[in-house]
């Protein structure tokens, strides 16, 4: 996240009328009125069963109730037809966003808790699933992130409209990536700043330097650093909705003089900068492509200069989540630990400091989710219920996947192998706080 | 680094009379009066031409002086005999070190950085070396790690005798791994205590948690430890002097009753413990074991315990040194950052934070090697002059490594993955200086 099409979701989910529109089908087709078989019923037993037995209810189309084998439940998952029951136990990651986007299934219970629950389950009861079942509930290979992909990728997410993101992200500098929260007790606004703050402190930005920035989303961390630190950046960005945002914004405050907003793949960065920087859009890279993007920050790096990869990645490889990829962030995989230190080590980079924010994206995740949920009204008119409950459900599922450990946020700072000139310290990161006081 | 033979060290380099000590030979055999013959004096020019042409000038048995092909020489190396010169050309890594320990080879400018120099040439000019001269020039595999050869290898190291350390350790608490310069003005003996201190404080030790620690050394963090933080510590050591050492110290200074030194490999702890702490140990474990390794912290935290694992490491996989690898540290191997990673990926660990202190301990080194020029005379009354220049040149050689960037020394803290009991901010750990006052 970091940086695209309504109408893309929306086709894709219309063009699967039978599993993503309930609405559109006709009650019979659905079966929604018939009596569940006792097959289906051992279904829904199994299934649970598989996901490690999680505390959850089904309620079934005649309001039929499956209480959890073990323990009391604390969520309900209602399935409104039959063949949801199907699409669910074939292929679950997939088809439990698609299932709730539609209305085909409900839940009652905190949706991120609910989900947070189901991965904690699950990542427990997989080690014992047999070996068909990891295969046929395996996510798939993400989508290519070539050149052309990429603009494909980028476009189906982030060029959804400035409008839409105004009315969830933060009023400051429309971050779409993680913020900081350096006091439990900050607001969105003031943790996005911090979050800009933090970034600029780790590279030692000084005035009169030059930065480039690959992925620059809204152009936020770009006018921060302008503003409060007196440095050159060339931002780099192929979704125009947000460049178009970007480039007004810094015309408002003055900064165009020191600010490019490139309109233009990462991979055709040139020049070299005293900084390299790129937050939020190493998901969206590529594993194939990380060779590259090492071997590009080596030759746009000078020779004291300070880079910093800021990314979701994981505690160890794993795929994205299918309907995550599918129909949220089309291409994108998030990098373990160790991968992303491959990437420093191709081009012999050292690395300096690591941090992981990973609680710090759960509690924005929940601030943009707060915001997005007093809006919903406004999304559907924009859009519609389906748009809606898939935002609804990507939102609560990134809390779900923070909060339970399958996702990290890391920041990872490093230079070139042989530079001597390096921070003495990590000291001077915390010698002021990094947020604005509140306003 | 951080927690064994005298006698091994001198015996190897006693059993290799013509290759390490020349005083032990007969002049004639040695042909050190003869003159070079020109295809010697071509074998230097190729010699140094393979190296990256660094500005080193040579001078001969015979005095004759052979300048760089390019630049001014700002070191010279002293060949003694003609044998040394084959024994040079056939295996530099090894013999550069066995050469100057014996007094066969000798140099003039500062050690430290004619080694430097020459690291920061030849990483460059390795690059285009044909593929039999790479392979010729290779380090070789660490020798066994296993149970009995690591006794062998830390007996080798770190039994030389706690008289021998103390010469030239800090006087605090004998660390023999990085120190922590907060501040570049800070002594040999506060940078030791900052360390600790910074250990204890990514570890957010409380009063009456229960820590164990893989590798003690002289015991100077257990007993940090229990002084400064009131818990309990299980601190596993295998090298007798070393324990012999802490026990009495942990006596003297009334922190017995919360410490348990417990002579045992590091394989055989049990247990569970809110802290789990290794420093400079991981180097001496080496890869096979890197996954018992990462299951034996697994089932040794608590569900919200930290760890923290500080060890020599490396921008890119790389085999340790020969000379070092078979004269100073046996079955000694720096992982990569990935390869560290990787530690922690195979048991679904979450990487909270890497610090990387390199030039802290190029700093750290240098201290030691000052102290340890002050003693020379008092170590060669232990040893023999031998001994003396073979240490000179392992200090010299490692602050070297760390100034040319060819190690890296990494930090780093991480937490089961289900772990949501953490640490909200890094801000913690630099609110008060860590060092305490000069004396």
């Amino acid at each position: 996240m970091g940086q695209s099409t309504a109408s893309k979701v929306e086709t894709e989910v219309k063009q699967q009328p039978d599993k993503a529109n309930v609405l559109s089908l006709p009650l019979e087709r659905l079966q929604a009125d018939r009596d569940p078989h006792s097959y289906e019923r051992w279904l829904v037993a199994k299934l649970m069963q598989m996901a490690g037995s999680p505390p959850v209810r089904f309620r079934l189309w005649n309001n039929e109730v499956i209480e959890p084998e073990q323990g009391e439940a604390r969520f309900t998952i209602q399935l409104n037809d039959p063949k949801a029951l199907f699409a669910l136990v074939t292929n679950p990651n997939l088809a439990f966003g698609d299932l709730y986007s539609a209305g085909r299934l409900d839940v009652e219970g905190d949706l991120p808790e609910l989900m947070a629950t189901l991965y904690r389950a699950v990542h427990q009861a997989r080690e014992s699933w047999p070996k068909w079942l990891d295969a046929l509930w395996r996510n798939h290979n993400p989508r290519s992130t070539g050149l052309a992909e990429a603009r494909e990728n980028i476009h189906h997410h982030y060029d959804l409209g400035n409008d839409f993101y105004r009315l969830w992200l933060d009023q400051a500098e429309m971050q779409y990536t993680c913020a900081y929260y350096e006091r439990p007790d900050l607001t969105l606004e003031q943790a996005q700043l911090a979050k800009l703050e933090h970034v600029c402190r780790k590279l030692r930005l000084k005035p009169g330097q030059t930065v480039v920035e690959a992925g620059c989303g809204w152009g936020g961390l770009a006018r921060y650093m302008a503003r409060h630190y007196g440095v050159r950046v060339h931002a780099y960005n192929i979704s125009k909705e947000q460049l178009a945002y970007a480039r007004d914004e810094a015309r408002r405050q003055h900064l165009d003089h020191l600010i490019d907003y490139i309109e233009d793949d990462y991979r055709n960065i040139s020049g070299q900068y005293d900084a390299f920087v790129s937050i939020g859009m190493l998901e969206h890279v590529g594993k194939d492509n990380y060779p590259a993007l090492s071997e590009l920050i080596k030759r746009s790096l000078k020779p004291d200069g300070l880079a910093l990869l800021h990314s979701i990645g994981r505690n160890k490889p794993m795929l994205m989540n299918a309907w995550i990829e599918k129909r949220i962030f089309p291409g994108a995989y998030p990098p373990s630990i160790a991968e992303f230190m491959e990437i420093c080590e191709h081009s012999d980079f050292s690395v300096l400091d690591v941090e992981n924010l990973r609680l710090h994206y759960a509690r924005t995740l929940t601030h943009w989710m707060e915001r997005f949920g007093s809006n919903e009204q406004q999304v559907t008119a924009m859009y519609d219920e389906h748009f809606t409950r898939a935002w609804r459900m990507y939102l609560a599922g990134s809390i779900a996947a923070f909060r339970a450990g399958s996702l990290q946020l890391f920041q990872v700072v490093f230079s070139h192998g042989n530079n001597n000139r390096l921070p003495q310290s990590r000291q001077d990161l915390y010698v002021f706080p990094a947020a604005p006081e509140a306003e």
